[in-house]
């Protein structure tokens, strides 16, 4: 499969034209950023395994019904995606205090929030994706009433489908950032999907015994060990192959 | 904690008066009925089995805002509700189609359905728990409309977060059977709540990699090793311990 030019390179990933009109081809890069880009590494092995977690959060929530860009996996570090119109909206669905709300609300972290709490951010990394309310989406027009709606309803899908899913392999999915995009079919309809990643890097993940961060907040807070917490949520998940006693690292299971 | 007198024998279940005003024992036996009470065997391990299976559930679902009338298990039988009023409905949420639904509208078992469906049935053992449509729940009076909107709510969301969780632990959750009560508060209000329990005796589940059966069906169907199956589905939810190499059969982790 031979990608077309670059279109576009993120902090972590890079999309190419894909191999057929109307597709994308997501490379996921081993750079880590943290707070818009002033903090900045390179994590070895970090691409593959997001790469590979990301495309099991994707094909469990369009087993569910929920329009996703995504179309499969091609390799190690790549996915084809729909091409998509991106909404230059973060939407960002919090269980549990952590992060920013804690200091913006006076919330302690670890914190149980009253009920899941669904948050904008307006893409603009110049301006350090600063959170908006409904108002000024709707004020600005960055999406239609009827694509807020879309958006609020999967996102709240997605947590109750993500929740469940990381309980049962001991996780605690304390919030995640997802984003959105319209694709456009032949017909003139226009759909709301469920675009970009969902992976260690986009959602906060704590050991249900042991409270232990299985997320980019590894990085964040330099507590080290960020490959071998995102290997461990691989492995959890099935992903990575349990028994590898002789090997020098995570093994990644074929297929 | 003493119980006090039996209120009602079911097919798989005893309830009690709870020690408290207000609340229920549940105790989970090890019978096993199919096909409206025609079939019939005692099954060593079940009870035990589904109370610590159903306990996880009911926690998960509690920690996502869903009201239930779930109170906390008592030991390795029972476990303590709050005394509901039960609404005379089954609720079943079908994703694949199996059971039933297949010789009633023609489906090929494990079919995936064009979207989650949500069925009632009537609770009448004696009618075998009939189908029913929303037009005789209103005509009979059997729930409120607004309690009809509740627990239809209530279903999808609960079959958004268990199918994640399943996903999770590489089961699949075809479909499950739910029951609901209204829980009267000192108030006045009334509140539509989950009860009755969520186990392999009320969901099928398919292991994701070999369709293998981990439910119920293994005794509707005499295919043995029931208690093995829903072992199985413990041991992944991390209920049963894994390592058990020298033990005579699952080894249930304390708490």
């Amino acid at each position: 499969m031979v990608k077309g030019r670059r279109l576009y390179e993120g902090k972590a990933k890079i999309l190419y034209e894909g191999p057929e009109a109307g597709t994308v081809v997501v490379h996921f890069k081993d750079d880590a950023t943290a707070f818009n880009g002033e903090k900045f590494d390179v994590i070895e092995g970090k691409g593959v395994l997001n790469n590979r977690i990301s495309e099991f959060m994707f094909t469990r929530l369009r087993e569910m019904g929920l329009n996703t860009s995504f179309i499969k996996r091609l390799n190690m570090r790549e996915q084809l995606h729909k091409q998509v119109e991106i909404i230059p909206l973060e939407v960002i669905v919090r269980n549990i205090a952590a992060g920013s709300i804690c200091k913006r609300l006076g919330l302690k972290e670890g914190e149980r929030l009253p009920r899941a709490i669904v948050e904008f951010c307006y893409k603009k990394d110049e301006l350090g994706d600063p959170l908006v309310a409904e108002e000024h989406i709707n004020a600005f027009g960055w999406a239609e009433p009827r694509e807020l709606d879309d958006m609020i309803h999967m996102a709240l899908r997605t947590n109750d489908i993500l929740s469940g899913l990381f309980a049962g392999i001991g996780i605690r999915l304390v919030d995640f950032k997802l984003e959105f995009g319209r694709e456009y079919s032949p017909d003139g309809m226009v759909r709301t999907v469920l675009t970009d990643e969902i992976s260690p890097d986009s959602c906060r993940l704590w050991d249900m015994k042991t409270d232990e961060k299985l997320d980019k907040d590894r990085f964040r807070r330099d507590l080290g060990g960020l490959v071998d917490a995102y290997a461990e949520v691989a492995r959890r998940l099935g992903i990575i192959n349990d028994s590898n006693p002789g090997g020098t690292g995570p093994k990644l299971v074929k297929g």
